[in-house]
């Protein structure tokens, strides 16, 4: 029997709302699987499958499944295509989540360990339920007389999606071509300048967190590679590429106390929330959901989409479109 | 589409051992779910099933699903029927887990979070696939020239359970009366006669994981809250209960080395590798099933079991024993 959210204790309302299609919407069954070369990598809304079914000569939208044309050959062309229809769209204005169009692309793929099935545009890929890789930083400093303080940003006002909400220190997606610790580096010198020597010496891997959110753009099955990174007590992080308005350092209980707020990016929460764990400022006997609030902090992404076309041919005989 | 055993990195196949019931045990669907009040609490095997099902009075063992006798009023009530029932087992030698009778109890909870339905002893909640709760420590040292070492535990060879093999410094279950920290505390000192000055300074929560095992003795959903302790360099762990044989102190390099081998014991290996990934020594970079490793450091036991005896009378009308 799932908790009454009325009982629950504010860490595990606050995992169920970035993990509100985990819970909800997921059970629902109203979306269908996204299947490309027979693997499933992804989850379409009934509002995107209309829409996808203006182009079938692309997307063969079954009763059951959206299924990219199996006849494309490759990676290129795969991708090749789809990002002709998207940009279709973008032209229309079918979809909010398209207005944030980049022009820099993620990796399609049935698991992380997976050959890459094709690209898309970031942007698109909520429309898709793909499931996107992202890298975090957790700045922090052992202050003397604070204890350990945690640097948050303030995402710049100009920012395509959560403008002017706080965030984690660093954060950026995992695009196309470039690795997990080298996309960690790359946004710790454009949002933070933090120098080379620092992260060389200082950098460490700690884990990651996954979870499944859905906003008004699309879905978000998220999977957040987290670093831990100590400062310098005199350091202060400096934006260079325009996209943060002002860093902030707080002592971790008050960074606890903030990811409640309704200016936090909800997305960033469970990067907070599990640095917190992991240096004891949640503690399974003062907060009695832990286990719960540790599983919804790495829901099984990776297992979800397991529907494979072959099973499907077994089951169904044959595939018939809609 | 699950990776074949071949394609998989060895700290995935390590992953899938401590999770042999979860990734193929739970998908075959032979066991029952194990009903108390209403709520599932545990799952049971066909052996189990039968063997239960000579005592009616108490087990009442239909075709889909074992139930605690809804007569029984309370706590106390269930608790002694149950324990009556599991002595006799006891005396027949009807299971080998119970050989490991321990006069010492866990409860037995519909969540981690909800209120104790009975309390049973450990040996036998393997028997009905109770979620178990324990405490483990990583004892660790930051080694001017080695670099962070961790300290391992031999077990005693007398140990009822996993004698003689590898083990983390300190682990120790939950059981009825102990809380979580009391529990760590406990078992520091008994274990390995860590000093309370000690502890009182270092001994850091951070976080848990949770695997489901399966042995001969019966069925494992572990859940182990995790604490880290820095310990001075001169620290040398000396046990006091009888139940470790030696501690030794091993780079953390070669304690992921020591994970591997046989003599490790099994469900302690989620613990080490935990420590490992969260302090830099397995990352994203080096280990391509990262995300899939991560989850199977937390399953959602949680979750697992979400059968209500409510939604049973919803589908089938009304209950029928067989």
């Amino acid at each position: 029997m799932a908790s009454t959210t009325e009982s629950m204790s504010r860490l595990l309302k606050l995992a169920h709302k970035f993990n509100c299609f985990y819970l909800s919407g997921l059970q629902k069954g109203d979306c269908r699987p996204f299947v490309v070369e027979g693997q499933q990598v992804g989850l379409v809304r009934p509002d995107v499958a209309a829409q996808l079914a203006r182009f079938p000569e692309v997307f063969l939208v079954h009763s059951d499944v959206v299924e990219l044309n199996p006849a494309f050959r490759d990676y290129n062309e795969r991708s090749a295509k789809v990002d002709a229809v998207l940009r279709r769209f973008r032209t229309d204005g079918a979809f909010i989540a398209l207005k944030g169009w980049r022009e820099e692309c993620y990796e399609v793929r049935a698991a992380f360990s997976k050959c890459p099935l094709l690209k898309m545009d970031r942007s698109a890929t909520c429309l898709f339920g793909i499931r996107q890789y992202g890298v975090d930083i957790n700045g922090y400093v052992l202050c003397p007389e604070r204890g350990m303080c945690v640097w948050l940003q303030k995402r710049a006002a100009s920012k395509q999606t959560w403008p002017g909400k706080l965030d984690n220190m660093v954060g950026g997606g995992l695009s196309v071509g470039f690795g997990i610790l080298e996309t960690a580096l790359k946004e710790a010198a454009e949002e933070a300048s933090i120098p080379r020597s620092i992260l060389d010496q200082k950098l460490t891997p700690a884990g990651s967190v996954s979870f499944f959110f859905e906003s008004e753009r699309g879905l978000f099955p998220n999977t957040e590679f987290v670093y831990d990174l100590e400062l310098p007590l005199d350091f202060v992080p400096n934006n260079s590429d325009g996209e943060v308005e002002s860093f902030e350092l707080l002592p971790a209980k008050e960074a606890l106390d903030k990811i409640f707020a309704p200016d936090f990016k909800t997305t960033s929460c469970p990067v907070v929330l599990d640095f917190l764990i992991r240096h004891g400022f949640v503690s399974p006997d003062s907060e009695p959901e832990f286990p719960q609030l540790i599983e919804l902090l790495h829901v099984p992404l990776q297992s979800l989409y397991n529907r494979t076309q072959k099973s499907r041919r077994l089951e169904n005989g044959d595939i018939s479109s809609n």
